[in-house]
């Protein structure tokens, strides 16, 4: 078998996207050895600037020049500042366009969602862990992709490294979904967990501060807006029923009293799909779970997922993350997922 | 889009059989309006006798002449009595060869493993839930099917519906597994189950029997071989580590007293593999787990896996099976799945 290479253009050096260099760097050689794949990065770009090289961009002096100096824009020789990433879109030759911009739902998913449209039509894969395009646009952009013949992946969209999308979509084929629960915010479990266990609110918002789990701005994971999001986008893309957040009944943590949260079993925002009549319900919620809810013994590093069907009985799916590396490498099981399509 | 005909051919009509042709009727109308496939039966065989419709059967018709005579071969004018599995398989005109044929260790995994060396080599995919060609054949079959150039799935084999499998093999792509622990087996906690609530050994069995969860020769279940096998079948297929049954070490439930199974933690037969050196260490034995393993919560109708990874965290996915039917489903999802490997 003859190694194919895959030309990979990254959007986003934060968190995620530099994870992902780190990643790819690391495993360049394992992945060539095991599936006669060759993923280079062609091009990456950050909010001031890109570099591109055809050949593949150096990761360690995209790493380097990113920490310090701020942008890869001065990236020696083939970096240009003040390059945007819808430039970049627009003129880079990839395989696969990696999204990995921040959310802005209230900037209506801009940059990412000009980018990603932009990689589509001109033939490029897009492999996204940005939600907000995917919870803005879901109908627009599965139509785009089969258009233009290319794929539309977003696994790190719904709960970090979980598969909870593959899960859905491939392995319940067949089945009804009467109904879907999630933990799919990791933070808000963890502020839960602390309080439960004697911290006050201030403490634990502190210590998931510490921790980097928590965004500058909190009420996006603490009223509920990141767990509605996914919940949203697992609605659409496994239980193909056209939604909206606005379609979501949203309850954040932030309601709750210490006592709330220290009575009784273990608190969890919960995010619910309920089959009703040709659609579902969709609810997000703290709840207390009882000893035998599937979900109710996640840990504070912990998501997980819960389908309830008619023909494949109840199927649960949890990750424990440490760190947030798994959520950067569903970008990677993206890419390869579009790549060995062929094989099971 | 049109509609896209699959043909099966099903060997073997006992409780797996005849629980996925009853499955087919109610589902069929369903499947041709999400999928666009029509999935029609034009064979079926047991150890008497076949029928065959290139049509397709009527599957009322099937279930009612299996229940009322004993075999299909009395299937109105299209069955013949006397008719070999394996003489189907070299004549039927089929796009998927469905083995729910017993699992037959002891016989060299026959009449299964002929068929579906013949169902291939005649151009057949093939979907079986039967251990025994899988654990016993794995490296053959697997080389076969590609000279071949179909596909064989064996989602069922490991953990009844749960996609064991797939998550291994899909959604761990690019991973180092370091670690792989499972309950595989439905049957063995159950019974440790009742006994840590107070019933006797006998009691327990008793109780297994009539839920109809045990097999005339308990041994396969309790001295752990189904355990064994399945995680062979792991070992092989997820961890792509060659391996045999003589591979694992083996201690079964039946050594353990009432009292061992009452004191302390939930008691579960385990399957693990750790890597060791370039391959994987196998062993199967009853082990308490602690509060936090992401396996102690598992009821007594529920099996379950976790991986433990390098890049995608710890991924545990649980099932809980109230009646066979997911394992009988496998069998839509495996198909299901050979024919939409286009579709996310």
């Amino acid at each position: 078998m003859t190694t194919r290479t895959v030309r990979i253009a990254i959007s986003g050096l934060g968190n995620l996207g530099a994870r992902f260099i780190k990643l790819m760097l690391d495993k360049r050689n394992e992945l060539r050895d095991r599936y006669d794949l060759d993923l280079v990065i062609v091009a990456a770009v950050d909010s001031r600037g890109a570099a591109q090289d055809p050949r593949g961009l150096d990761l360690n002096l995209v790493l380097n020049t990113k920490e310090s100096t701020g942008t890869i824009g001065n990236y020696p020789r083939c970096g240009t500042l003040g390059m945007t990433s819808l430039d970049l879109a627009g003129q880079v030759s990839a395989d696969v366009w990696c999204d990995a911009t921040p959310v802005n739902i209230d900037r209506k998913a801009e940059p990412g969602i000009s980018c990603i449209r932009t990689a589509m039509r001109r033939g490029m894969h897009v492999v996204t862990p940005n939600k907000g395009p995917i919870v803005l646009f879901y109908q627009e952009l599965t139509q785009l992709a089969r258009e233009c013949g290319v794929q539309l992946r977003f696994g790190g969209t719904v709960a970090g490294g979980l598969p909870a999308l593959y899960i859905g979509r491939r392995d319940l084929r067949g089945a009804r979904i009467e109904r879907m629960e999630a933990i799919p915010n990791l933070v808000t479990g963890f502020i839960l967990d602390h309080i439960a266990a004697g911290s006050s609110w201030e403490q634990a918002l502190d210590l998931a501060k510490g921790e980097g789990v928590l965004e500058a701005d909190p009420s996006w994971d603490l009223d509920g807006w990141d767990a509605a999001a996914k919940l949203v986008i697992l609605t659409n893309a496994v239980l193909s029923y056209p939604t909206r957040l606005e379609d979501v009944e949203l309850t954040g943590i932030t309601g709750l009293s210490t006592q709330d949260i220290r009575s009784g079993r273990r608190m969890r925002l919960l995010a619910t799909a309920v089959r009703a009549g040709s659609g579902y319900e969709l609810r997000v919620a703290p709840q207390s779970l009882s000893e035998d809810h599937p979900l109710a013994h996640l840990g504070p590093k912990e998501m997980g997922i819960t389908y309830y069907t008619d023909i494949y009985g109840t199927i649960t799916a949890t990750i424990k993350e440490e760190t947030p590396l798994p959520s950067a490498a569903t970008m990677l099981r993206d890419i390869l997922d579009i790549m060995l399509k062929t094989e099971a």
